[in-house]
């Protein structure tokens, strides 16, 4: 008799935005008027074109694979060393990281990398995760049986959560108590904090004394502001040996429908077998891409690789400063609006406290229904999350000045 | 202490591929004048352009994108719906067989679905495989720890190995005992057989009795000739209720490079839990599906719908011709030379015996250097390979005449 894999029982049925897509619909047709002046500042979704030389170097490779002299079929699945050699000179060389070519795996999406890279670490981990944080970190975990049954609260046994909150900036510390894997996520999705250097000196410092592993989640990088802000887990001296960092081209060259991203696994990250001895991780990594995946579309790419050049390094900046420049103007209408308001300043996120007594849920409902713009409520991070709603900046100029001033007519 | 998952540990260090791409660069380093006219047969990638109604599907994408007004962000995670439609209608539904569309899962290619359907099944699953076989399919359950160590031989303590040889066809007949989950290809890498309705009944029928699942490979089923040959495990009656079927783009549409596959599961299907409660398996790939993926390219998903429109099919089958044309050609070659010979009818793989006492990689050793073609050695598919080779007919017509020529040279 085959078995199905009962940890997927012990997933919340009511994933984050799907609910959110129930509701919305709901508003929509019991209020077909308000519906056509709703804004979406949900999901992390970008929405603006993609950068000219990304669509250029497209075009050129699918005219490659129209010819025989040209095509291309399978490529190496780890990602064409023309890429990953842009990767690491542009992300981290230039930056004074040591990170080599080969030490960079091109994916089709830091969520899959997120969720994949469990496949080459131990099942009996001791795993910490942010609260609130994106789902992926903890749904995937739930999937491969690193936890127990989740409580009321959605909390699930086994997992340790450190509290988010405005007196650690909703960076955690390292805790008190061992544990051997960490997701760390700067610039944070939901909150929009990023991480200090003293904040990430910490938890380097903590990994290699615990010898844990550091998950380090990177993709809203390119939104950093602060020049104090590190960029990299690979600026902090010791990282090399106790960090893996992801990183995505959605973000930055508004890549999430094209798809690509990739993981950093340093030759130098050793971990522990059932045994005792210590072994390098990238050799494990790489024979699970080679393995389970085939690479990314050769068409792909060329586009990503295009976002390095000079032209497509300007327009990238150009994305960043246009989401970064909406972030402002939302940050500017919740606090005018008298409401507590964080992150939006080194990321695309703004964090928002609700007014006393409102939950995240109603501020949800409130917003939606009367000022007719869709946000994301914190609860559905994690418990603490409760209190707290995000406020994406993924939009046009001129809907972020119209949810600024809607947000700004609200009465609580 | 982080710990590593130490059944990457028990994998062979010599892949199949690698260990040939050594003795190639070995050759055409010590042979250089040799090296000129060498011609590659071994790995199953295509090499002829994309049909011309993708290149202009992609085309339209990439201009699409480049626009605000037709921008796509994140796609459905299970791919979009006019691409699961085009697949269910004209895969399927046109040919009887009885597929919703939101049976249909998009990928980014079949290894990675073979792969990562192992995330829904339980740990405990007893697992069979044919010999000689796709290596990918026992790679993924030695990572997931499914096995125990490898023999000398290469096989996998735990798991039941099915040989396929002349007598049977090389399509493997049920075991005797009770195994959960059953590995079948058809058409099949290596050995270019494809099964008959009788012997896919004989493994759906045995399926239902032992409430077993058929993970079924048909990645190569454009290239069947037979008309008594099913090209879907759904044409067996009661598959609805055991199979789950792999396709991909990349054999008919040459999308090696591009990168589009699609998984089939029945809503009908249902798995144990452990405490022996049948449930439906397609939520639980939903949800890894939804959680653990982001879905193929957008410009890439547009590729794969212009290969079901009236130009695409045609396109389609004019590719598919000129594989099988080439696997006439080397079938009759190798036959001239007074090998055994097998596939090549229904498949793009020509599985030929070697010469009484000439090992695979003997065979393969003696082709480089004296015909300078590059084959597989059958051995490296698994123990009941040894003593074979396979051709492929992924290669310009020219070349596989000059392949053909080139083996009735050989003097064995």
């Amino acid at each position: 008799m085959a078995l199905l894999n009962d940890n997927y029982l012990k997933l919340k049925a009511g994933y984050l935005f799907p609910e959110i897509g129930r509701r919305v619909k709901a508003f929509c047709d019991a209020n077909p008027e308000a519906a056509k002046r709703l804004i979406r500042c949900g999901i992390g979704d970008v929405t603006e074109p993609l950068p000219a030389a990304a669509v250029a170097a497209m075009h050129k490779a699918v005219d490659e694979m129209a010819v025989r002299e040209t095509f291309k079929g399978y490529g190496p699945e780890q990602g064409y060393e023309w890429l990953r050699h842009a990767i690491a000179q542009n992300d981290y060389r230039d930056h004074g990281c040591e990170v080599a070519d080969d030490e960079v795996f091109v994916s089709d999406g830091s969520k899959c990398d997120c969720g994949n890279i469990l496949d080459i670490l131990g099942a009996k981990n001791k795993t910490a995760i942010s609260d609130p944080v994106y789902p992926v970190y903890v749904d995937t975990n739930v999937m491969a049986g690193h936890t127990g049954e989740a409580n009321d609260a959605g909390a699930y046994a086994k997992l340790v959560y450190l509290p988010c909150k405005p007196a650690n900036g909703f960076i955690p510390e390292p805790p008190k108590r061992h544990v051997d894997v960490i997701y760390l996520c700067s610039p944070n999705n939901p909150t929009g904090a990023a991480a200090t250097r003293g904040q990430l000196e910490a938890w380097v410092n903590y990994a290699l004394e615990h010898h844990s592993v550091l998950l380090f989640d990177a993709a809203y990088e390119a939104y950093i502001t602060g020049p104090e802000i590190p960029h990299s887990i690979y600026e902090i001296p010791g990282a090399r040996n106790c960090a893996i960092e992801f990183r995505s081209c959605s973000k930055n060259g508004g890549f999430t429908g094209v798809r690509c991203a990739f993981t950093v696994v340093p030759k130098s990250l050793q971990l522990a077998t059932r045994a005792g001895e210590f072994q390098p991780l990238h050799p494990l990594w790489l024979r699970r891409t080679t393995t389970k995946f085939n690479g990314v579309s050769y068409i792909v790419q060329r586009g990503a690789e295009a976002l390095y050049s000079a032209a497509g390094k300007t327009q990238v900046a150009a994305l960043i400063q246009h989401y970064l420049g909406n972030a402002e103007v939302l940050r500017q209408g919740a606090i005018q609006a008298g409401l507590k308001v964080f992150g939006g300043v080194n990321a695309p996120y703004i964090w928002v406290g609700t007014p006393k007594g409102v939950t995240s849920w109603q501020a949800f409902d409130k917003i939606l229904n009367e000022a007719n713009v869709v946000i994301t409520p914190g609860s559905g991070f994690g418990s603490k999350g409760e209190g707290y709603f995000r406020i994406s900046a993924f939009n046009s100029r001129a809907n972020a000045e119209e949810v600024s001033r809607r947000l700004q007519t609200l009465q609580w």
